[in-house]
């Protein structure tokens, strides 16, 4: 099944980019708490394309939320918590122009054989970046649901092309160092979006890695065997499109050292367990240690692009020469920072609420 | 919940290192399949440490599995298929002595706050890379579900320490050529047994990469929003001990390149549509595109070493000093690549079945 | 969980009386059927209370559902359907008044323990029977898919009060000959009126018993163990307010009979397999016979009536007296027919899609 | 799926009849429980057949059930608690020489349409009531959980053919009354036994009905709309063979009585709520109101009978005429009692654990 996710903290996605709306039901959040929907607007804020002139796609998504079950007198109820999205300012037409050629990148042949031809091929439908919309909305639920135990999800961008920026301390992650660009070094910020502009100027894209961490957790939080913090974290971050790679801790680096290196030693701070080094990410056999929880995900280049490129016409089986028009960001992983934290809450919230 | 996973091919694993048996119950399986019996022994017996002297665990693991249900006269029943299998040669005592000593690299701290003290830290207890006796089983079954459908699963051993063997060709993965060992260039074999021996030797152990490729698989399998190829072949992926990373097609290297040169143009192959490059693993969106679905993922080195190492006793809240003994693998590579083909079979089989 | 229920046809409902909307997104829906519209509407209508002046309540309910994803051009997708109910008429002000007393009958108290206090109270949240009508949407659907495969779900009143319409023929029954009101026998309708109408004038309510039969299903239909056809539909059952109780076949009065009497003796009618009789209501073992599905349900009377109740008032924790005012049915039997249909066709529809 | 049952306290059954053996796995059993091992073998010997000679089967099961994961030094892990018992004296030459006839009031025309003839038929494989052995042990260990939580779980034979034994007081049911052959009012048993014995002698059987008690839950227990307490006990129940109805509290009986009738008044008792009384079955809207639970369930005659029976031969696709041997119960109502209350502690664990 595809549109539900999760165990305790259960979100359904619903929408397509074109349609009338998009949404999520939240299932499993506990009643009683004070929603701070200014915060909830906030990260809506930052995954959208608002202010990012010339960086982010020109199509004006006002993305308001607006929440229709699950939520009485500014407390939840502990039933359902419904979002409805409305779309709007959809330009379909430039896809009906290209209904039938099959986008490079994009799942469009995948869900053209898949549905029989019935799919919604306006803008890529559901496997749309825009469907990250109720995934945000639902993940600025969870992290409130998290904060008030203490725990906290940030996220910052790794590198942009060759540009990179300086990773999270293992130790003590720097959250609240993160600027509203999503860098930790902000004097690098010019660098990435000179990367990002001379892309779109050539009509091409660039890709990149975000790094996330979750803090405050405390030890002992996954399960064993089928459902790891790793796996739930791991599933939700490919439910985002373009995510393509993950790795916990020191990830693939570790493939190339030794165990004595790599193994993190316990030791009392004070009557606090603690590890001296955070090589494994906060997670050791698939639950928490305590430490933070670190990871990062590769982000392709945004498969739309404005240069020609070749693929197939469907409607007449022939090769074919698609040159798209329309309106894409050429880096997603600029507006995917609150992205992959949200993904990244819902997970860690279905294991904890 | 953590014993259970999948929605059309559900299995559920049970059992730890050093208690009575260990198992599966396979929910799903179609009715009238012949099991080949003799397969699914093959693959166990690859997973196991036999004939692996020096490079594996010393431990004698019969893993000799009994089918109690599911299966009759030779044929499958389309009830839940049963595989019990009794642990065996188990040293316990090796782990008294240290039961208190919070392994480094292992989940033994995480599953003693988690069950407050009560788990069975023997051998890892159901964290115990032994779990993927009953995981190769299942995959086993699902191998010759697919195998009925043209689908084939194979993997093979990328790189161990800094030796690193050739990759899949991605547009045609030479499933067929990979050796006894694992290897596909059969000349490395004794590079990557040399780094291990003197892991072994030096009382640490190595790590390296597992490259897998599906074949045969139609366009348009996966689940769109949660429930994307990716998702699940990730989600199965880290329930394996040890891995820490996983990533499908270019994976991280994308990060770097322009989405000109990572989109793969479609084009017509007589009657059937293909890709002329598959940068992107096969999927896209989610969702298969019909060309090899190609991944690797980063197993670390193996946790438990020879080497003394600082950690905590949590028997009196101190800090301490651990010598392991016991049987360990210096390198858990070797003999996991059943294990990620079983893990992958397993994912496919549950979006296929 | 609650809000999702289903494995392959998987719905998930929110909404509450008074919010802003209710709705459901069902996932499983097969791409490409082509949607009839006006049947849907037509369902939905049955529910409403249009045209049941005296016997309904009051509330001018427009239920018009807007179709928001999963549907392109006249045709399913694949993706979520998701339909949105926009509330209307609430006359919130009549639950304010009585926030604090505990409906005798209704859900009141528990959900007032189980949140908190943070309970939507208003018109029963989401355990009001306004909740039917997003189900009533899911299961016109699910008729659709059901009849394009040959399968039809109709139901009738077995009885209200103490007047009972005949039962179906339980080898063939007659879902054609199902009137407007929902009786097989019209001339009994008038005798319901009175009696409904009689309970009303008195501020009163009355029960019933609803039947309900699927037909057209082939033999082996149903998960053996934990996900019979008999579970399936009687968790599906006791999610519509008010049904207390569910017997498939003779059900209760198989009891008092021997084996003899009950069995169904199979035999060839020409190439098909049949019984005799169908005393177990076409399901043996939890799966289907090939004979059609037959089970009815006990819907207790309407537990808002306008008598004076002895009860509590939660914010002083004193005993109290309540008199409802508002609007509601007397006798919830006469629109729960077409809620019962759509019940029925979500649990075929999930074992069967 | 089937094989799996729950959220929380997930169950997944496994084994036939004549197979190798049966048994569960239990996901979501806490650590740290000190099992009564003694308890659950207790209510394993209440279910077989043991002592029971004339008015049950004479197969002798030793229902063994052997714990091989999960339980370590006397506690349970918090890991996958899993149960295996052996099958042993099978007599499958009974069934071999009647594979290809269908017997009426069977699953197996059903299994053989669903399985295209694979299924093992020897004694109904896993539709046999022997999987309520598991389902047993299952329970017993629920129960334990839900008594630490001062829940208690009771049932007893409130009919069998046309003798029927008191109800219990749904104030204060008698749990603690029920004698060992499940009775409140011991004097009846003499009459049940000779019922039971009489259809014995003419090769017949009788059915009856088992009531049930769930005492000790507080208000706010179960889900709204899909996954209420009545859905989750009645699935639970119709998950037992030969189980064909299901109501609570008044059930049937409320549909010709008046809303004024079976309201159930709320009351302060000192600081507690309560009902005056409990006609409901302490269940309004899907979830409990703090006053017990309330059911009943109809179990059928045993199908199993001596007598000659009208069926077909669908190895020559032919009418037959079948007489069973081997051996059987005349009166499942004798044996379930335990399995009545050991479905409904893993119904009520499932939500509340």
């Amino acid at each position: 099944m595809s549109a539900t996710w999760g165990n305790r903290f259960k979100i359904t996605l619903f929408g397509e980019s074109h349609g009338a709306a998009i949404g999520v039901v939240i299932d499993g959040v506990p009643a009683g708490i004070k929603l701070d929907v200014l915060a909830i607007e906030r990260d809506m804020l930052r995954r959208s394309a608002k202010g990012k002139e010339g960086i982010a796609t020109a199509r004006r998504e006002e993305d308001k939320a607006e929440i229709v079950s699950g939520y009485f007198n500014g407390y939840t109820t502990g039933m359902p918590l419904t979002a409805v999205i409305r779309n709007g300012d959809t330009r379909s037409a430039d896809y009906a122009r290209t209904a039938s050629l099959m986008r490079p990148g994009h799942s469009d042949y995948g869900y053209y054989v898949k549905s029989g031809g019935f799919n919604d091929y306006r803008g890529g439908g559901s496997s749309s970046g825009r469907l990250t919309a109720p995934m945000v909305f639902a993940g600025a639920v969870a992290k409130q649901i998290l904060a008030a135990k203490g725990v906290k999800v940030g996220a910052h961008i790794l590198s942009v092309a060759d540009v990179r920026d300086s990773s999270f301390d293992t130790i003590a992650p720097q959250l609240d160092e993160v600027d509203a660009n999503g860098m930790l070094d902000s004097g690098l910020w010019k660098d990435i979006k000179s990367r990002v502009e001379a892309a779109a100027a050539d009509g091409d894209s660039v890709g990149g890695v975000i790094e996330c961490a979750v803090c405050g957790l405390k030890a002992g939080v996954g399960e064993p065997l089928l459902d790891s913090v790793e796996s739930a974290i791991a599933h939700m971050m490919f439910s985002v499109p373009a995510v393509k790679g993950i790795q916990f801790g020191l990830g693939y680096a570790m493939c190339g050292m030794m165990g004595s290196e790599v193994n993190d030693s316990f030791y009392y701070d004070g009557d606090d367990v603690a590890t001296r080094t955070n090589n494994n990410g906060g997670v050791l056999g698939g639950i928490t240690t305590g430490m933070p929880v670190i990871f990062n995900v590769a982000i392709k280049p945004t498969a739309s692009i404005f240069k020609a490129q070749d693929t197939i016409d469907v409607s007449n089986e022939r090769d074919a020469r698609l040159e798209l028009r329309g309106r894409h960001d050429p880096c997603i992983v600029l507006r995917a920072v609150p992205v992959i934290e949200a993904a990244a809450a819902i997970a860690i919230c279905d294991l904890t609420v």
